[in-house]
């Protein structure tokens, strides 16, 4: 059985870990000495063909992947521009697969309709890797976060990761966020005004993963929730079986911003704090919003002395330069992670280092056998672009029967049904 | 001497077998295992380098080269985007080429202007392969139809091709069309209304190839013509020997939707269904036309029971997702073997397996010798580029002495001279 | 130490020709047979990565880049095109390239702002290489340039060097012109009118250089100035040492359209004329000019009959296509030299064959420790680029004390500071 990468959800916790595990052998492999030789039998790509589909602008995700493809011994063919290909006179993007299959071993697709990466996989018999699709998932990024967070961390069990910025629109943070939750970390969440995490991410952690949504005041002290940073918290998503958790159960949580005595420590520490920019090419035009900057002042306090700070990248302005050479910083190492990581995430989708993991990929919900005039309820959705209508049919996972919520098999997307 | 492909007459019959021959051992090296390795003395391109020029849009004509190219073992270098080479400082092709020859062993051309292929092929001393020239010639997509053919029908004489669509601006149908002829093989016509074949096309068949074109109503019994698919069939040009010219001879043919009995049988069957897309980029816009489709209600009479239905790709709307299932539809097959017709067609161009058939490339016509102030009429011809015009002398064949009717050199536009 | 080539002057005079011995052994290896493989020692880039950064339009830098990295065995990630990169998200190329810099052993940039080559080595710990700057710095070109002039003529020093065609704003004229008085070559200047080589470089010329500009009339026999070519010469920079300057001392040169005798034979011979493009991207739209052509006839005296005629390309109407088939064009050789060269810096920079010469890098001015605000006088400098202002601190040389000239680190332009 092939194995596509289309959601973070397609890999269980243990191979997830079992990449990293592969990923920490190449990174030690590329230590010794620079340009660095992959070796022996991690040297096992000769000959293998990568496409990159890309349908949208992207550097460090295009040239990661080539990168790590050419780390390994492989080619790359050249990645598409939606201008100066087929795309140009209308061809599906099932049928650019089914042709590309032919071209290559295994495909990467960013494109910006959502669910783009799944129905691609469902149509071509080569593995297809997730590059970004829309606003729905990009589960390679999410990979190098989370390796990032194992390497800085030493651990992905119990951290307490403040998300900071659009929690709304970045697709990279709600991959993120079901990974911690899978991890049982912490999530607490401080998004510019109007950029709160969507009810339907929020919903998802609660039922799925057990998490615990508590609102600011529940958590922290009154006297501190008109301060920074805590003024600008919004939910505190809390995982079963956390310290946080046993904390917020004896009290609510101070936090200081100059400190007498030790007793005054704060009792929460910010293990990550992960920024992400404004996805202002998704804004409608003229949208002008309040948008939060983490700088040096921003970590001056106590909580933050060990906060590792991870951005995706690129930044615009929420992420002062005056951050980069501070050893907190890590969205550069974070963005060096990459190749390592997606090396690791290659050989194991062309099968040169299978899954010692049995795969774990029970389904939680049965297909919806309803109507075969319902629409995804998205309108970004793959299934609804014209270009693919003729080949493509809308499928859902019935979420809840009564009444019922589906969810869209390709983009995720959950909406009742009238 | 070097070996350019700009048309597909610049292989003899012999030799477009042989690089089918050799495309059958590419194809049965990768059969084995996939990824494949071509291994041994088939491996024999490493270190060469091949450049795509492409000034046009293309993703499958500029992919399957390059995957041929690297499963060969050679190096690709990136492709031409037009929008940020010279040639948007006003640089002719012609000096762009005459740079190119020095980074690279082979270039593969996409372009334009009609005859871009041929000119340069004789200003560099690398081989050019023609990756498309406007409406002129797309040999290596020819090379893949016919290989198609070869394969699926396990012959490429007396074929009865069915031919649908954009038969007027479609540049691989003109080139599909010469090479029937020369296997011996019918052509069945039809067009979307208005764009039929050109009749210097009908011309070239009938003076160079010796086929005899009939209206349909001279081939098909009365009582099919106002019936479908009879009733849309144009022309259908007959090739000497064939096994249809010695029906037409007999009398006409039936063919009915609905049979009794055996002897109502069809006396034609339909080897092949060739469809086109309409070439919408090359249409005045606001153009409006009604268009076949071909789909399984289309194809479901018994003369179509063995049909391979074949599409350059990309489709549109004139060939229907409902066949995609269908064994007979063979396009995503015409599109894999595009890879290892290519990988032979490279091997043969960069002399690494020179063609055992002595070649025959007896020109016809003799070089028209008359005013040098003779203009191609074919506005889109490559010697009627403002950018080439300095570099680059019109030339044409005299075929015909009184009225004198040419053929440029070039774009192979035929006119008469005043 | 990291080995950048941001301007020509990053290389001493043994370096340069250090390079080109190297460049000559992989022109000897390439001699032998095409495709010609390198073996050995100098196929020593197996497995390196090289990625374009390409912020401009280029076809032949960028290719012969590719290939050259290509040819040593190496492999080049794909250039990026800013319509579809993270530039497009207003990322700064500093961390663009403080991304790339882990994905790659070596980046070669163009970008259109001055300086942004110097700024991007300074923050990156891989080499970089500029691959075009703006009007500032093409260094590879230049070393094209100077290779073509040593095979063609053997050696670099005391040569007569004719500038054609666009001096002002041709960043390729004004390295080369520094490159010339550093190996003791004359510069005799041809150009457009209004398109004269700036008072700058003249200046850095006299002061660095030891260079002495003299205008035409002091050089040559006042009965020629009205004489083609002489008429449209300007200025004549005369190299110390050089024969030219001993010729000058005695007396006005002689320069005849038709001689009688042996004895009128002229008295200097232009051994190069190194022709330029109208940089009209760079001009204002609707500005008019009359520029010099170069052709046969210009070129019919006997002072042109050993001339070697260069070009940088991509060439426009300056340079006719009546030379092409001339044994003095030399611009198509220089074209192919570029692979070469570019193979034997890349193996300098990437320390595989390290230089003998020890290095010579004494920067002549103190850094200017004035103002932090002072800004740049270039508009088009990289310190004013919006997107790097942030990350980007100005830094001048101290040129003069009083009045005061500074010379910006990043672009070199100079300017007094009021």
């Amino acid at each position: 059985m092939k194995q596509d990468i289309v959601t973070i959800g397609d890999l269980s916790n243990r191979e997830i870990e079992e990449v990293f595990d592969f990923a920490d052998r190449y990174l030690a492999d590329m230590a010794g000495s620079k340009p660095y030789q992959i070796r022996g039998k991690l040297a096992i790509a000769n000959r293998f063909l990568m496409t990159s589909l890309f349908y949208e602008p992207s550097t460090r995700t295009r040239f990661s992947f080539e990168a790590a493809m050419t780390r390994l011994g492989g080619t790359v063919l050249g990645a598409v521009d939606p201008a100066t290909s087929s795309a140009a006179k209308g061809e599906s993007i099932l049928d650019t697969g089914r042709v590309m299959e032919n071209y290559a071993d295994v495909i990467v697709l960013r494109h910006p309709a959502e669910g783009a990466a799944r129905a691609l996989a469902e149509h071509v018999e080569v593995p297809v890797i997730n590059g970004g699709d829309g606003r729905h998932e990009h589960p390679t990024q999410t990979l190098c976060d989370l390796y990032t967070l194992r390497r800085e961390n030493k651990t992905l069990q119990d951290l307490n990761v403040l998300l900071v910025g659009d929690l709304k629109n970045g697709r990279t943070v709600h991959s993120l966020v079901y990974a911690l939750a899978r991890f049982k970390s912490n999530i607490i969440t401080m998004p510019a005004k109007g950029l709160e995490l969507p009810e339907s991410v929020s919903r998802r952690l609660r039922e799925e993963y057990g998490v615990v949504p508590m609102p600011r005041d529940a958590v922290f002290d009154a006297a501190q929730t008109h301060r920074p940073p805590v003024a600008d918290i919004d939910v505190v998503y809390v995982a079963p079986g956390s310290s946080l958790q046993q904390q917020t159960a004896k009290g609510k949580i101070k936090i200081e911003g100059e400190w007498d005595s030790l007793d005054d420590a704060p009792t929460v520490n910010f293990d990550v704090c992960y920024v992400t920019r404004l996805q202002g090419e998704r804004l409608s035009p003229g949208a002008r919003i309040r948008y939060p900057v983490i700088n040096r002042k921003f970590l001056k306090d106590r909580e933050f002395a060990d906060t590792k700070v991870l951005h995706p990248l690129p930044r615009v302005n929420e992420l002062d330069a005056d951050l980069d050479a501070d050893p907190r910083a890590v969205y550069f190492k974070q963005a060096a992670y990459g190749v390592p990581v997606r090396m690791a995430l290659i050989s194991k989708v062309l099968g040169l280092a299978p899954f010692a993991a049995p795969r774990e990929t029970a389904q939680p919900y049965p297909i919806y056998s309803g109507g075969r005039e319902t629409v995804c309820a998205n309108e970004r959705c793959i299934t609804r672009l014209a270009s693919e209508r003729n080949q493509l049919r809308a499928k859902f996972w019935l979420v809840k029967p009564a009444p019922r919520l589906l969810r869209c098999c390709y983009c995720e997307t959950e909406f009742p049904l009238g």
